[in-house]
């Protein structure tokens, strides 16, 4: 996955959900689960359904103790290869799951 | 558009989102705000991505003192035209905009 220099703090508990398939996405934050009790994921344009698919898959399936701590939703603006500015929308979900 | 016989309250000041382009929505997004302190967004699947655009624009451009009271995600259990069972995820978007 490209890093990112957008001045945020590269979590090690995020996932960014992108093009693969949800399940893949699932497989990542079931791992990050295993080092941490929150993970966030995250998801821009039409990646934000599947970053809901995958955090509703871990909850019903394979976390099953994991809550949804917070939904966040926004707008990034972007340029594009022409060099044109556009806006997309985002999503932020922080799932935790029980203290051990 | 269908009316759901779901147990759940049809609240007028309720948009679902679907197949539309996003200003659609917007619009009815605007309209139900003229009536209501609050409006909620929702809708299942792939349109969950343009419910968040749908409230990212009426947040930006048109209702720019409406607020993001609450986010909720869930999984409806649904059955298709064969008759299988299935998963689709939702999201509920809840804005608030200024009491008057």
């Amino acid at each position: 996955m490209a890093k990112e220099t957008t001045g945020e703090k590269a979590d090690e508990n995020t996932v960014f959900v992108g093009n693969k398939p949800a399940m893949s996405y699932v497989l990542a934050i079931v791992t990050q689960f295993k080092n941490s009790d929150e993970v966030v994921i995250k998801a821009r344009g039409r990646a934000i359904s599947k970053a809901v698919d995958a955090a509703e898959i871990t909850r019903n399936k394979f976390v099953t103790d994991a809550k949804i701590k917070d939904i966040k939703i926004g707008t990034d603006s972007v340029v594009n290869e022409e060099g044109n500015n556009f806006n997309v929308s985002s999503i932020e979900i922080y799932l935790t799951a029980g203290k051990k």
